[in-house]
C-alpha cells in the first residue's frame, strides 16, 4: 500500500518483478485483500505460487507522523510485512510507503543490529562514473562522529555487495580537503575514519567532488545528506528551464531545441532512481529493508524488488552484524 | 596581490572597472609597487588621479593559514588596504585572495558591527529566475539558532539593497517543508526566524528549492552553505561530461552535438560568478569588504568592483550597522 499510486502501481512493479525475476523470486503483497485482488487482475495476473495476497486492512498515510503511525496500525501493510520478514516468511521486505513509518516500525519490529547506534538510509547520487552511495540521506540530523563512522562502515560493505566496488573510497563530505576542516562533529570523524584500516578512506570530499566521483561512498549527516539529495534531483527540473529561456534568447530553431531536449531526455535516465536500484536499504538493522520514493513507477518498484532479493542472497544484513559485533 | 593570477588579472580588472564606471570611481591598487606598475603597464595604463599605486611589500598567499598569516604580515596588501579603508582613505576593500585572511584581518582591523556575533559571507545561487542569495557560504561552520537569524536579517538587507528586491522571501534551508523538521539549530532557528516582523520569512526550504528560486535569501550554516555551493558549481563541469557521454551512446551527429554544446555554453554563464558581481559581500563587519573567488578573471575583479563601489554607495553597512543598533 506503500506509494502515492499504490497500490496499482507497486502491485504492477511485483507482477514485471516476477517476470524479469532470473532466479526464483516470490513477492508477497501485503494490503486489503479485495483491493490487491482487484490491482492483481487489472495487471491480468492472479494470485498464485510467485504472487501472494496477505491481508493487511489498515494503511498509513505519507502523510501521517511516522512513529505515532507505527505505533497505532499494528495491522498495516507495513507492520504485517515486517512481521512476515521477522518470522522468517519473506527474506526482504520493501515499500514506497511512508519512509519515517517505515523506519520506526522496522527498528521496533527487528531492531537495530548489535553494536549499530543509528541504522542509516544511504541514497545513490549521479556522477560522471555512474553513482556514489552517500549516507545518511536524511534519517539522521544531529549526528556525532561516531555515528558517521558506522555510516561509512555501513556504505562501504553495501557498495561492496550490492555495487560490486571491492574496495570501494570512502570520502567525508566536508567544505576543504586539509584534514582540520570542518564542523566538529566533521573534524572528529576524520581522526575516526583515518583509525579504520578495513576502511579505504580517501579524506575529505568536497560538495564538486560528489558529482565528479571522488569517492564511491560520500559520508555526511543526514541533514547535510538531504539537501544535496534533493538539490541533486532539482538539477533535472531547473535545468530544463533556463535551458528553455537560453534558446529563446539565442532564438534557435525548433528543429536544433528539438535535438537539445532529446539528449536532456536521455541525461535524464542517470537521475532517475528508476535506473539505479528503485530505492535505498535502511542498513544497520536486524533484517533487509528497503524504501522507494513516494512517487515511485512501477518500473522503480520493480527494480527495488529485484534489489532487495539480490540484497537477501549476497546476505548483506549478515555482513554488516559481522562487522559491527564486538565493535 | 590576490587571488591565483595576481596582480596581472586584479590591476586588468581595476583598469577594465575605472574604464567602465558610469560614476566617477577611484581605485588604489595595494602591493609590491614594481610589480604592479609593471602590470598597469602591461594594460596600457599609468597610474592616474583613477588609478593609484600603494606599496605593499608582503604577500598573503592562498595557502597560507589565514589568522597566522593575518597577523604576521603588517605590510601585506590585505593589511594596507583594509587600513586605508578604515582610515576612510577607500570607501570599501576587496580581494580575490586568501578568503580566510581577508575575513581574519577585516576582524582585526575594522570590527564587527555591534550587535553582529558572527559575520558572513552569503555567496550567490543560479536559480531558474536569476539568483538568489545563500549565506553563510563557509565562513562559520558550527552554527547557532541566532547567527542563523543574523545571517537572515543581513542576507535581507543585502538583497534589499544590491538586488534591489524589495521585500526578500527569506527561508530556512532544511529537510522538509513542515515547521519541526530539521537538525536542533534549525529547529531552533525556525521559531526564531518567525518572531521577526520585519522579515518576509516564506518557512523552510528544500535542496530543491534553492535552484527553483523558493526564496531570495536562503539561510543555512556555513557548512552546508559550502557544500552545495561547490556542488552547485560543480553542475556545469560534471553534466557536459555526463552529456558527452549521452551523445556517444546515442550516436549523435557531430552538428548536432555542437548545438547541444553551444546551448550550454550560454547556460554556463548563468553558472558564472562574473555575471552576477563577481564575488561575495563579508557581512557584518564595520566596514564594506568585497572576496573574489581565487581564480577570477579580469572581467570578474571588474564586477567585483563595481559591486563594491554599489555597496559603498548605497550605505549597506550603515543599513545593516542601524538594524542592528539595539539588538
Amino acid at each position: 500500500m506503500g506509494g502515492d499510486d499504490a497500490p496499482a502501481v507497486v502491485v504492477e512493479g511485483a507482477v514485471r518483478a516476477v517476470r524479469q525475476a532470473s532466479e526464483p523470486l516470490r513477492v508477497l503483497l501485503f494490503g486489503p485483500e479485495a483491493e490487491l485482488r482487484a490491482a492483481l487482475a487489472a495487471q491480468g495476473a492472479t494470485e498464485d505460487e510467485a504472487l501472494a495476497i496477505i491481508d493487511a486492512p489498515e494503511v498509513i498515510g505519507m502523510a501521517e507522523a511516522p512513529v505515532a503511525a507505527a505505533k497505532a496500525k499494528p495491522n498495516s501493510s507495513i507492520h504485517r510485512g515486517l512481521g512476515a520478514h521477522k518470522q522468517g516468511l519473506a527474506d526482504a521486505f520493501l515499500s514506497a510507503g511512508n519512509t519515517g513509518a517505515v523506519m520506526a516500525a522496522s527498528l521496533f519490529i527487528l531492531g537495530r543490529l548489535p553494536g549499530v547506534a543509528r541504522p542509516s538510509l544511504p541514497t545513490y547520487y549521479p556522477t560522471t562514473k555512474g553513482v556514489c552511495l552517500v549516507l545518511d540521506a536524511g534519517s539522521n540530523m544531529d549526528c556525532k562522529p561516531e555515528h558517521l563512522l558506522q555510516f561509512a562502515r555501513m556504505g562501504a560493505i553495501y557498495a561492496q555487495h550490492l555495487l560490486k566496488i571491492e574496495q570501494p573510497a570512502v570520502g567525508l563530505l566536508n567544505v576543504g580537503e586539509e584534514p582540520g576542516k570542518g564542523n566538529d562533529a566533521v573534524k572528529a570523524a576524520y581522526a575516526l575514519l583515518q583509525q579504520r584500516p578495513e576502511l579505504h578512506f580517501v579524506g575529505n570530499v568536497e560538495g564538486r567532488d560528489v558529482m565528479h566521483h571522488r569517492a564511491d561512498v560520500v559520508v555526511c549527516d543526514g541533514f547535510v545528506g538531504n539537501v544535496i539529495l534533493k538539490l541533486g534531483e532539482s538539477i533535472m527540473t531547473a535545468l530544463p528551464k533556463m535551458i528553455e529561456q537560453e534558446m529563446a534568447d539565442l532564438g534557435l530553431a525548433p528543429e536544433h531545441q528539438q535535438t537539445v531536449w532529446h539528449v536532456l531526455g536521455s541525461l535524464r535516465r542517470r537521475f532517475n532512481p528508476e535506473d539505479y536500484g528503485g530505492g535505498s536499504p535502511l542498513l544497520g538493522i536486524e533484517g533487509t529493508v528497503f524504501v522507494g520514493h513516494g512517487s515511485s513507477s512501477a518500473r522503480a518498484v520493480e527494480r527495488l524488488i529485484l534489489t532487495a532479493a539480490r540484497a537477501a542472497s549476497l546476505n548483506l544484513t549478515r555482513s554488516i552484524a559481522d562487522a559491527f559485533n564486538g565493535t
